[in-house]
């Protein structure tokens, strides 16, 4: 028989460690960069994006080229929010992905 | 004491409607458009951007208004990419969450 009130007082532990990188992933950022750097796409650790830099030769990219490389960099970044979100709570979790669990994320 | 066979082939039910609608997700699109619709964002269920189509008036939007155009696009396909699969999914689990389950999506 498991002591519950161990299990209980770890469970806890865990949601509070839970909620602290919750909160750092808002404010922890990533980056993608395409086009030789003209497009850049910088996201937080909730998949939100917080700022897109768009050097002024875009405006010399074909549309269709610029259309491919916006899509790009959008889906880079993404990915990239979420490998952060994953290795960020793998470290209080032992590497349990926990980052998806609703409610939580 | 539940029946823990039914209970089991409940599960196992669930799991298959779970990846039926996942693989739904992955060809269902929403969409977001900014700028009078002079950029527009096309995502699959699983936050992917699967499109994006700019007109070439674009080219007359100043670049700052352009960086934050992209950005407001970019966040609200994102949204609606996460609100379609959690609607989808509360289809098949009564209204219980498991878009995000580690795993499943």
């Amino acid at each position: 028989m498991p002591d519950l009130n161990e299990l209980f007082k770890q469970a806890q532990k865990l949601k509070n460690e839970i909620s602290r990188v919750r909160e750092e992933l808002k404010v922890k950022t990533v980056e993608a960069s395409v086009a030789n750097g003209k497009i850049t796409i910088v996201a937080n650790g909730h998949q939100e994006v917080q700022k897109v830099k768009l050097d002024p030769s875009v405006r010399q990219i074909k549309l269709s080229d610029l259309e491919e490389q916006m899509l790009s960099a959008i889906n880079q970044v993404m990915q990239k929010s979420r490998e952060m979100a994953k290795r960020e709570m793998a470290k209080i979790t032992g590497g349990i992905d926990l980052t998806n669990v609703p409610g939580l994320f």
